[in-house]
């Protein structure tokens, strides 16, 4: 006997998911078919919606339902200070600090030539005019301190440098080796408080 | 700022998934809108369907789509024996030990006096006047091996007795605390074969 065709695939849709795999897509399903129907129902809308309503903000590329995102659209953002994330998980991150007041840009991704992903993927032609409008004065580098996040923090700032503007880092007290996603928005709140000149 | 509504709503409800705490939503529900939305729709579609189309077998409680399941409607089993698990999760590990012939019923819970699980939300009703059908020979006991497992198993045990029928328990193969859902198919098919007499 297998399972009935609609169950099998639910577990293998739910395999989708980021880290879940066989055993947990059919404790997944296992579960709410047996004892929270209501809540498959309410993820199936969920999902749903948020496909159809999320896209990314035309100037900041992070979530929103609108055009703009709220944050782009804020009169009450300091507009002269540009952080730059990898993520709008990292950005949420970074909000979370309750320490920063200015606009972010959003890569959307990091620079890694041996995935194929260049300048081009990340937004950066959209980044540097972004950031040379005369209004940015600083642009704050928060990508995830992985060699990645690092080496393309590196590539940002030496093209916003060749254009004469202020670029900063945050400071090392983010662990090196780890993704912002995961740190404490204590450790991040220090992190940006003493972020360094980029000095090259 | 806060996440866009569709975005909160979603991440709140992947949470309804077993284990799933807010930070694991969060990346389910990012990882989906930026990187798979295909299968953010897979999932949804999947999770729609098996909710509309699973049903209960009227026969041994299962999931079907049919109104009696495959098992139970297969002319291929043997209808002297009958395995009794707590749940259709519990079955699918029986069946894929490959040793097992008979047909189950699925009691959908176990008692649990605490939590208010008595007898009649475990259909004993339904499996007395099964087992007692003249057709069933043999009742295996294959609730799972942790404290209300073995009491479940112990009271159905007892009125299977009273009306003198002969009933087994699988054997103690399985390590004690453990839940049948985690145990490799090899030690369910040794604790098949050596089932063991009821004797009260």
């Amino acid at each position: 006997m297998k399972a009935p065709a609609p169950l099998e695939q639910l577990t293998s849709a739910l395999r989708r998911l980021p880290g879940v795999g066989p055993k947990s897509a059919q404790r997944f399903a296992y579960h709410l078919l047996q004892h929270d129907r209501e809540g498959a129902r309410l993820i199936a809308r969920a999902l749903g919606e948020a496909v159809e309503r999320i896209r990314h903000c035309a100037r900041c590329n992070t979530f929103t339902e609108n055009e703009v995102c709220e944050t782009c659209a804020s009169a009450r953002r300091d507009p002269s200070l540009l952080c730059v994330v990898e993520t709008p998980s990292d950005q949420l991150m970074v909000e979370q600090t309750m320490s920063y007041n200015g606009l972010y840009f959003v890569l959307l991704g990091r620079l890694s030539p041996l995935d194929g992903v260049g300048p081009k993927d990340i937004h950066l032609d959209r980044l540097l005019a972004r950031a040379a409008d005369g209004v940015v004065q600083e642009v704050i580098l928060a990508t995830n301190f992985t060699q990645e996040g690092e080496a393309t923090a590196h590539y940002i700032g030496a093209l916003l440098h060749a254009r004469g503007l202020k670029v900063t880092r945050l400071a090392r007290g983010v662990p090196v080796g780890s993704e912002l996603e995961y740190v404490d928005p204590g450790t991040i709140a220090h992190a940006l408080r003493d972020r360094r000149t980029v000095d090259d």
